[in-house]
């Protein structure tokens, strides 16, 4: 059967970036479709009718949904090629387990540092600089939390890099002096190919932080 | 090398159910502890630094935290019998995603049935009902969502059955004239050993939600 993959994805989500970097350390050819988010097409809300959400994988028409979901399912079906998850179940529990703290912890601290008022800020900065904290921990000494090769903690992390340095240039928070450890791990990744690659323009990114703070009024 | 097993719990939680259920399924004997959550053990705190919650599978010396990773991880070591997801990378693939869904959707809407005011409980109750509908449609015609057998979808969401049928003594919802197909679907899950015996008696979660509703003033 001939593997038809396509992804509904939007060019900034960074869980659509992750589906994008899996996709790309796998060389699996597959069309792009960008969503318009505000008109979502009918193949989205057929695709996703539970959460109407990007990023949608389909392949040879069935739809997986969920970022973290789509990464393991590439990391199973294309499983000749740069093997994402360990096959130890226990280093396996810990990637989906790191996977897991960055969806539920960190994208909520972050998303804090730009939507919160003045006020509230200084405790979104401390509670955000603790959580990356932790991640460097479990980095330690490795070259990447998959160890000498990108892995799934990477793959889910490494979109939020474009998203930290806006707020470097917002000057509200120096993520590299405060977490130099995770500013060395985020350049090596972004050396990778499939990474660089795969992540959108880091202006591109500054410029929409700019229109949303202003849009949401979040000076 | 010997297998020592011990889970971290405490006796009403559905996640901890989940891990209950997974165990007893595979026939694993293990060392149940629970815990006090208003003075957590040092053992729970040193197994689970990051989110300092039960439930906690130790394998070995070995945590794993979160259930869902947690039953996961018991389907990939004891794989021998009783698998809980599936082989192929798709269907594993949707039981994730409803297993997801679970967590994500029905948790959060189940919970404002007992905690909203009264003036915002219909809005909440046919939240409810349309997020219980779709996981209705999901299971279909099957048995279990796992097919003839107890799946990953089952184990993740029969803890939910007891709290539910507190709603019910409640009075505010009838969840099994809503969703009678849930309602036969939780039927046949509880004629199982593995569920019936992991799952607290239905007195106790109703005198609980009782001593609950009243500590927090949801009356």
């Amino acid at each position: 059967m001939a593997n038809e993959v396509i992804l509904l994805d939007y060019w900034v989500s960074p869980f659509g970036m992750r589906v994008r970097i899996a996709l790309a350390e796998k060389g699996i050819k597959h069309e792009y479709r960008e969503e318009d988010l505000r008109n979502k097409s009918p193949l989205l809300l057929q695709m996703n009718p539970v959460h109407k959400k990007i990023p949608v994988l389909i392949h040879n028409g069935k739809p997986i949904c969920e970022s973290l979901i789509a990464v393991q399912y590439i990391d199973e079906v294309w499983n000749e090629k740069s093997p994402l998850l360990p096959s130890d179940p226990y280093q396996k529990s810990q990637a989906r387990f790191w996977a897991d703290y960055i969806d539920k912890k960190i994208y909520e601290v972050a998303g804090n540092n730009w939507t919160k008022k003045e006020e509230e800020q200084e405790a979104a900065k401390k509670e955000f600089i603790e959580a990356l904290k932790l991640l460097e921990q479990e980095l330690g000494d490795k070259i990447f939390f998959g160890g000498d090769k990108l892995g799934f903690v990477d793959v889910a992390f490494i979109p939020l890099y474009n998203w930290f340095r806006g707020y470097e240039a917002f000057g509200k928070i120096s993520v590299y002096k405060e977490c130099p450890m995770f500013s060395a791990w985020a350049n090596r990744c972004m050396q990778i190919e499939s990474v660089s690659k795969s992540l959108p323009d880091q202006d591109k990114i500054h410029d929409l932080i700019v229109e949303l703070k202003k849009k949401y009024g979040f000076e």
